[in-house]
């Protein structure tokens, strides 16, 4: 076993991934009290250490700043990469709240009586060993760390070379702690050179799943350079619709909480679609808001004629379908519910799409048909994340069509295997001419 | 909407691909009571047709003949290719059967009340798309289509060229029996040739999912042909492990029927792991048996000691891990279950694995620990099967870690997405000095 990241860094990629493997076996058999006491441990460890952690954070910082100074990086970025002993404390008690959560292991979803003493059970467990491929953002590796320990994954991450001397500190704390309560080292590993990241990819005989969270250029790569699934999105192209019977009251503030809160996340929403019956009185009004809070907006004909040519202009082909990731709203005036429906699916990313309408049947309808992980009536697309979802954080938000799907907390973090119990029984008694039927009978539990 | 499958095959698979996933979502928002009456209506279309389909059988059976006298094909495979008006009967009342099942739609899996009047829950929903590549066996065709019908998913098929009579008339009795009920004909489409199966990979567009039902080079091949999700396996190398505590009584059937019942099933045992406690008084009971029922043995040295070296060879390296598909049972004796553990997940192909013991401590680490979709403990490997399960039939069966795993019937052809329901409520009022705070409250129901 490793003691300092050094000596793990010395080994190659691959071997270290074959430890964590091992690794992951002993904690899928770890008990719950033995994770959650990992997580108490883990938080105790941020506190007693907090100057550490700031002192390694603040060399991060100061380059930054130099990086900022030169043009390199933008001063957002800056602000995510900075700890403080605030952010600290509410990791922590983040990590001591997720301690208390019900264990998401070794739920029985499924049980069966095949025969008389012959039971089958459908058991959740973890996943196994995760690859995790992050960006500057520091207090995410606490986070996806503590999911992680409590659904009994290991975990290889790679961090931002900006947060180089935040994330090396962090998880030689986080090892440590979870030392104390017995679980291995090897459990959660740090790389940290680009070559490493590479070699992870290639690891497809121990690393059950890669999550890259960045920008789409960097998932587009990492989608198209393994062969072990990788969970996460790419694009984040979310829509708000407003119906015939959507009251443009609500319409108003939904738009602009979409639109602006946080623009550059991947829950913000692209392009609003607008029914024609609601489009005159509408766009006027919500004009207004997206001039006052300085959106640029870019319409199709239709909506054209209820806004003013000084403040849009006309969409080309392309804007559909576009992250525009900024203060940026495509505008699309649609005759019906079905015209809104296959737009969505057509130029959705599958994240999150919202409908504002007081018609049941409406919604019935766009949620049925809207293939997306997140289909919404009368609220904000901004809604879209693991800490608002209750699940504590999230390691993404997946808009994969398999399990799990949107933000991906503890549910998302294990799978199931089947377990069969039985006294010695064998297939061949069920087949042929005196065949034994099967009960299959519900285990009542 | 096509008439004939000649009409279908003239278009483009893409183009076919991209109107079957918007039937696709015309199905997605049927009712129940739609996709029961529609699978009704497949089970009396076969009935009715039952002449027509055996004729259709009998043509690919005649040309099957020839190929089995000319030893292109093998007898057990044109005994799989045979259609009868029994086989029939039974398709048609497992079909009516599965019309009776729980809806796997539209499941409530989770509920949360965020805030007053904002809710949020998660709901089952279909996958979408579906294509399937299978082999010869004509009676699994209904079976596939009637689980995508059941779970509200459009299917793409491609069979074997050796059933392409029977295949051409099943599709198109089926597709006109849920045109009855007015499901559209685009949600069931046949292909018939190679180049349309490669166009099918590459439509990743619209189609959502893969399942490939064949030769383990026939799944590599697609594995690495599509960016689609696969679902499926390619190797199926079981083990069963004979524990210091297991019952040679119970052990010698079980080990028998795993290997002999249909050694060329995916979940037939490639490998036997026997504690060293045991293997002086079970292994010679064993070889008595497997030389009776012509299994060949390969061992290891320390087996080898129990046995006689008229009726077994020595092992090789690459006999642990291979599937032999055939009359072979590989023997390796073991010191300690974390042997067994170690050398099922270093060899196995996590499809499904039995212990046999009477020690309860000793199941518990076995399941946590061996890393497959099945881990059983006294029964025979050859369980791991849909029918087996209960789930009616079964698509095919997943090695993947993501869910589904095993067998996978209706509730592996479900995904979920979530539902937010609110009143015009924004992210920006849970934010910031005056937020308000999430409830996060279970909604019961």
């Amino acid at each position: 076993m490793p003691d300092t990241i050094e000596e793990t860094l010395s080994r190659t990629v691959h071997e270290q991934a074959r430890l964590s493997r091992l690794a992951a076996s002993s904690l899928a058999a770890s008990s719950t009290d033995q994770r959650n006491r990992a997580l108490g441990s883990i938080a105790v460890a941020l506190d007693q250490h907090a100057s550490r952690i700031l002192e390694a954070n603040a060399m991060d910082v100061q380059q930054a700043r130099q990086s900022v100074e030169s043009g390199e990086m933008s001063r957002a970025l800056l602000n995510r990469l900075e700890l403080n002993a605030t952010k600290l404390r509410s990791l922590c008690s983040g990590i001591q709240q997720l301690a208390t959560f019900p264990d998401p292991l070794n739920q029985v979803t499924l049980a069966t009586d095949l025969d008389d003493g012959l039971t089958l059970s459908r058991v959740t467990c973890p996943i196994g060993l995760v690859g995790v491929i992050f960006e500057s953002r520091p207090d995410a590796l606490p986070q996806i760390v503590s999911l992680c320990v409590k659904s009994g994954n290991a975990i290889i991450l790679k961090g931002g070379r900006e947060a180089e001397h935040s994330n090396r500190v962090l998880v030689d704390v986080i090892r440590d702690a979870v030392a104390e309560e017995g679980i291995s080292r090897d459990t959660i590993v740090l790389l940290e050179s680009r070559e490493e990241v590479a070699a992870l990819l290639d690891a497809d005989a121990h690393v059950d799943l890669i999550i890259p969270r960045g920008s789409n250029a960097l998932v587009r790569h990492i989608q198209e350079h393994t062969r072990i699934p990788v969970l996460g999105h790419a694009d984040g192209v979310c829509h708000v619709y407003v119906d015939s019977a959507g009251d443009r009251d609500k319409a108003v503030p939904i738009i602009i909480d979409s639109k602006v809160q946080y623009p550059a996340a991947c829950n913000a929403v692209e392009t609003l679609l607008v029914h024609i019956d609601v489009a005159p009185l509408l766009l006027p009004r919500l004009e207004e808001e997206l001039v006052r809070l300085d959106v640029n907006i870019i319409a199709d004909s239709r909506s054209m004629e209820y806004l003013s040519s000084a403040n849009a202009d006309a969409a080309k082909p392309d804007d559909w379908g576009h992250e525009f990731g900024d203060l940026v709203l495509a505008i699309k005036t649609v005759s019906t519910i079905d015209e809104a429906i296959l737009h969505i699916n057509r130029y959705g990313s599958r994240h999150t799409d919202s409908i504002v309408t007081d018609n049941d049947d409406a919604f019935q309808r766009f949620f049925a048909e809207v293939d997306s992980a997140g289909v919404f009536r009368n609220v904000s697309t901004r809604f879209s994340d693991g800490f608002r979802y209750g699940f504590g954080a999230e390691v993404g938000i997946s808009t994969g069509k398999l399990h799990p799907r949107g933000p991906v907390g503890l549910d998302g973090l294990v799978t199931y295997k089947y377990k069969m119990e039985g006294n010695g029984h064998v297939a061949a008694s069920y087949v042929g001419p005196n065949a034994r039927p099967f009960l299959h009978r519900p285990v009542v539990r």
